[in-house]
């Protein structure tokens, strides 16, 4: 049915537009309930140090505060990954970063919880703070470490792999580049701030709270607060935005939960921005040393050392760390491959799991060092690329299996568009090109909990009067899962999207889906809608067939009739079919699932990569580089991306332009800055990032690659668009005037530095100049499966 | 598994309980929500009258008021039956009745909507109104007819129906018997008043208001909106008792949602109690002409003749004239029945299904007979009846399919526990024992709408945490309906009541269930609910036998583990369970049906009586009869029902309770006086029901027949128990003071003024003397069925 869609592939709106546009769309933080609760959380004031003594008697007595919690009635630990139950709803012996949660009150209005706070007696005694990857990786010398059981020290994860000979394909290359590069430290800005709450408290009640992940909450929370899981409900109501800051169970969503268990009322918890700024999972800084040879076609040995400073607590840091090596394989061939990878805890807050996770920070270094090894080749950075891209549906070094691949496509058409081949250093002094690819995932091959089991689940229910409700436990945060669900259930069964209804992000009311992270909801809720919605379809065609007399096969539906292909005379109104159906079947409802297909190595790690399918994405940026003042404008963006089908391509150009902007940020001017563990502009007025005026046109392409294991072809779209910016836009500042800035952001003053040097006689590069020395094991030594056709 | 249930037969909690008794429900009068506009509507003070004009402009014109709507706003006629679409939302071009709404307000506060109402002008046109049976049987002589579209005059519905050779009976009788009875009209006065809204105006969204039927009220308003049902979701919040009184769709729910869509905004209405008087559905007064022969066993010939005041619109008027004569023959040999019924506009408001639905008045008729015919015959009031019990298993003269009867055991335990056989007729003067029975459907078996279409739908999700969902459209309107489908997939599923979620009363969430009405929603819907968890349950014990290595036919469930029967310690917890299953056939869902069998006669009215199963009550009543005032005090109410089977034995007292309530309040004091069209007590403080000072001692018996067509053999308890009620009051009062009220309520009027009747060598009763002259059709002759056995 590939060739005739009436409803995929077509600017649908979104179905979520009309609420959300006209300010009817109730957020957690509109939300509000009989007799409910404020609560305020009492958050360490040190980066690290033990608690002694908690002290709330003063603010349990103050008139309006119905309770005070502190760690001793939340013992039990809760993390996102099943080897990362490290966090404490509030600390009980330490805390680890400025923020942590200590105490929490539930009083009758905001005010009044805030007040109390200030009668929370806590004494505290400091230890020494860790506070970058350098002091991170210092030896303890009978120090304290942040957590007793990291790796080494405090070192929490270590890892290296390596896959094939990579001296060997060193030794025979034409050419070695090396290069340290840092991605430096932002946080997830996204414009709501996090808030969890109302809580119903009845035993098997409601839990409202903004997240990605509806069922991960559901999971920590049951064991946090020592219940079954049928006796929770977690919703999350719409979300505006989320971009993985959302993926984690959050310690205020298990303070409230238990504030109402121990009040009997329900507890809404709004965090100020600030704190925002701390309970947040942002990017982790990392700091990278790759090291690339070439000879003639191929890519001879490749390796990748990068040091991530992971905050106080572990998040998806071991995902994370493994991520940050795993896709640099799936864009060009790499026949050899050596990763090393160390995630050190400081006092920070933890890093997570940010649009990208773990991949936009190698893929600036390999992006920037393929450019720089363009130019001493005397390549076109464009026919570099071109000449070395990976094969589709062959497996990459690391043991991924690659299946479509339009990184091809998209890279012609961003250079077609830009005339990048024609113009590539040959602008005037202050204007440049600069040219990056990228890759992603679309959803993790692997569950983080619940092996072997659907990663999405759909029910859906056919109403006599017409109307479909399609139930999911997927949770639209922005994206418009919401509306893609809808216009998949409407193509398949031939109904308008206004007659779908959407259940969703509710534990109760829907079957699991696992979350919104890994861009994996199209694929896989996708493939569930359609499964369920093929068995109803099947039902329905089979009565409509005996009453045109016609065979099942010769009919279609469209735009809520059925209809017989070869005369389209003989039809039946939707909702007259599903009387009749109802009527032979009895009541219309059937499942669908997806699990992922299993792919993926057999060494440790092998879990972090493996994915339906990958997304390309390739990436023009034209700049403007002020050589007086180091300010670099970003004039225009390109962006080609390979979603395999849009099954909305307005909504898919949304979500490109998103990471378009994102990136731009992240390149040009987001930085978190901590000073003895306090953030210095813990506030949107001071920190930076795009407005409207920074924000180039973007002139976006899609590229449909009709992947077969994608609903209709679909690949991902949210995250992949990302990864090529920063490098683009580094590279254009190169192609401008002549600087190689190789730390995010790239500020005026790096910029202006680098000229300045540059004019002296100097490199004219800014960047670290070394990756501090840490010993790391001996690589697991892994068989490069490079080349080796997709089963 | 009928031997060993876990939960069926016990008596568990409400799943509604602890926030029904700690004041946490929200019922539709609680909700609010943000921009929420208060509907008020301007009612007619005229009870028959002719809409000269509207001008609605002045009180348009008032700050606060957003919009005025009348009748030309919603023109579309709605109604509960396909042949009963003559109500308005408001009245178009003339009224019916004092309280007919005419125009209706949307302002910002209620405040503000009622003062509006004043600044609405209406022109009305007075016309002779219509205030009683009598008033409606009366030739128009030019008078214009309330409705145009009546079978004759203001004669609404003409029924006349005669099974077998009822004179020719009548000709071999050795007793004929002919009485005429009254029963006096009441309005449904259930303890909450009746509201709708909040209406959430986007399209597609909710409207909330208190109904038994969300899904006739979906059908009726899109009907009456002009738009598909897919675009309109009904959610019925908890209802405080429904009693029949809210089965119709409403004109106040039609109008709050024309309202909303053309502010935009939600908006909600609450009834004052005062016009619950009025926009209600009371039950039918009706006037009843009996006559019995009997012959030695079985009673030979019996003939109904009955008038009911209708009210000035059909509601459910239709069907309530054929109800009211089809279920007389279901408890006693009848081998011929005629029936004469009529129904009769009025300028009241519209009689409609209240608890018992037509039934409850012919059956005082013919209890109350008996007695007088016992008391001819010198027969023990026992005896003759259980001389004359139908028998199980046989069809009806009219062609109904009665299967378990347990008339005979309810008769012997009443008469048992009262030692009704000893004291009956030998008490001293002023105290008295009365014995009668009733009988009542468990859901109709033929639908309102969607013919051959199952009745009720039941769609299960299995959570892999082990919480599972139960989707069915019922409705729970404090009987327990929700309760009882947790009770029955718990039974089924083998998980403890406390894992069940359940989503009911939501049109876009849940599949179809016809509503609370009929009693039918534990049989239907549990019916629904087994065969969906069966589905369910098989799946699971695939699994678990592959895992335990045992056959799935020794499983069993019970308390959240599912084990082998002949090895309990083969065993496996029902979460983990579900995970291993939900692994081996995705995600676990599954929906079950119910379609009632096809049973009844071939002759038009033949669908109402037929049913799955009928119930069987018997009454005694201890009533002492102060012979100075004519009080009655009920000093003891015995009560036995047949309910097949007590899925929760403490839910089926209550409904009996409740029943007995309500038919002493029918029984002795509720009662309706309109003057002028205005209702005389429009308000709690003076309408008299019993408080619980007049509510006597209540000694309830289950017995169980274990019905095959009833879930685990359950058949109704909600409305039968209440039919036996009245005539056991009023023939206690003759056996007290020999004196016989053939009229309700047995006030203390009409016994004081009987007593004194027959103290001055009257005959001692107070009824209509006679029933007025009406010509029938000549009946419809239909074969008598009598003692056919069930197919």
């Amino acid at each position: 049915m590939s060739h005739q869609f009436n409803i995929v592939g077509k600017p649908n709106r979104k179905v979520d537009a009309l609420q959300k546009t006209s300010g009817q769309t109730l957020y957690a933080a509109d939300l509000s309930l009989p007799r409910m609760l404020h609560c305020k959380i009492l958050r360490s004031i040190h980066p690290h140090a033990r608690i002694v003594a908690i002290d709330t008697s003063a603010a349990q007595a103050l008139p309006g505060v119905i309770a005070v919690i502190t760690g001793r009635d939340l013992p039990n630990k809760f993390g996102i990954l099943p080897v990362s139950q490290d966090e404490e709803s509030l600390a009980v012996e330490k805390v680890r970063y400025v923020g942590d949660p200590v105490a929490a009150v539930a009083a009758v209005d905001e005010e009044t919880a805030q007040a109390a706070l200030k009668h929370v007696q806590v004494e505290y005694e400091v230890l020494p703070p860790v506070m970058s990857i350098e002091e991170g990786l210092q030896p303890l010398d009978g120090r304290e470490p942040i957590h007793a059981y990291a790796d080494q020290e405090n070192i929490h994860k270590l890892v290296a792999l390596e896959f094939g000979e990579v001296e060997a394909g060193f030794a025979e290359a034409d050419l070695i580049q090396e290069d340290v590069f840092l991605r430096g430290q932002h946080p997830l800005a996204a414009g709501r701030t996090r808030r969890a709450g109302p809580l119903r408290s009845q035993w098997q009640t409601d839990r409202l709270g903004s997240t990605q992940c509806p069922h991960y909450v559901h999971k920590a929370m049951a064991g946090v607060l020592d219940l079954p899981p049928s006796r929770i409900r977690i919703i999350a109501p719409p979300t505006g935005g989320g971009f993985g800051g959302k993926t984690d169970p959050f310690n205020h969503e298990m303070i409230v939960a238990k504030l109402a268990m121990l009040t009997g009322r329900p507890v809404k918890i709004v965090l100020t921005r600030e704190e925002v700024f701390y309970a947040h999972r942002g990017r982790h800084p990392v700091l990278m040393r790759v090291k690339t040879g070439v000879k003639r076609r191929l890519d001879h040995g490749y390796a990748l050392s990068v040091l991530l400073d992971g905050g106080g607590y572990v998040s998806y840091g071991v995902a994370s760390t493994y991520y940050t090596g795993a896709l640099q394989t799936v864009t060009y061939n790499l026949p050899a491959y050596k990763f090393d990878g160390a995630r050190v805890f400081t006092n920070k807050p933890a890093c997570g799991p940010k649009r990208g996770h773990g991949t936009p920070q190698p893929r600036f270094a390999l992006e920037v060092q393929l450019d720089k090894m363009a130019g001493k080749l005397g390549l076109n950075p464009l026919d570099l690329r071109l000449k070395h891209l990976a094969r589709p549906y062959t497996e990459t070094a690391n043991h991924l299996t690659v299946t479509t691949i339009g990184l091809g496509e998209c890279l012609e058409a961003v250079a077609e568009r830009s005339d990048f081949r024609e113009k590539y250093g040959k602008l005037p002094f202050g204007k440049g090109l600069g040219l990056a690819c990228g890759a992603y995932i679309t959803g993790a091959g692997l569950p983080i909990y619940w092996n072997k089991m659907p990663h999405s689940g759909v029910q859906i229910k056919i109403d006599r009067g017409g109307g479909v409700t399609v139930f999911c436990g997927s949770t639209d945060i922005g994206q418009g899962s919401d509306s893609v669900l809808a216009y998949i259930v409407a193509e398949e069964l031939g109904v308008t999207v206004n007659d779908i209804a959407l259940v969703t992000a509710d534990t109760d009311l829907a079957p699991v889906d696992l979350g919104s992270y890994s861009s994996r909801v199209t694929l896989m809720t996708g493939n569930a809608a359609i499964q369920a919605a093929r068995k109803l379809r099947a039902l329905l065609f089979e009565t409509a067939a005996r009453e045109l007399m016609v065979p099942a096969e010769s009919l279609a539906a469209r735009d809520n009739v059925v209809f017989c292909l070869d005369d389209e005379a003989r039809r039946i109104p939707f909702p007259e079919l599903v009387k009749l159906a109802e009527a032979q079947h009895g009541t219309l409802g059937a499942v669908g699932s997806y699990t992922p297909p299993r792919r993926g190595g057999r060494y440790r790690g092998a879990g972090v990569g493996p994915t339906p399918a990958y997304t390309y994405s390739a990436c023009v940026a034209a700049v403007e580089v002020d050589a007086d003042t180091g300010e670099v404008r970003v004039e225009k963006i390109w962006i080609a991306h390979d979603v395999g089908r849009a099954i909305n391509p307005l909504l898919v150009e949304g979500q490109v332009e998103g990471s378009v902007y994102m990136g731009l940020g992240e390149a040009l001017m987001e930085e978190q800055v901590f000073r003895r563990g306090l953030h210095k502009i813990p506030s949107m007025l001071d920190y930076k990032s795009p407005t409207f005026l920074e924000t180039p046109d973007i002139e976006t392409i899609l590229i449909e690659t009709n992947d077969p294991e994608g609903p209709y072809g679909a690949k991902e779209a949210g995250q992949g668009p990302l990864l090529p910016v920063p490098p683009a836009i580094a590279n254009a500042v190169y192609d401008a005037v002549g600087v190689r800035i190789d730390e995010t952001p790239i500020t005026p003053e790096k910029v202006f530095k680098a000229l300045r040097e540059k004019a002296r006689g100097g490199e004219g590069r800014v960047g670290p100049k070394r990756v501090p020395h840490i010993i790391f094991p001996e690589p697991v030594q892994v068989e490069s499966r490079w080349g080796q056709p997709a089963e």
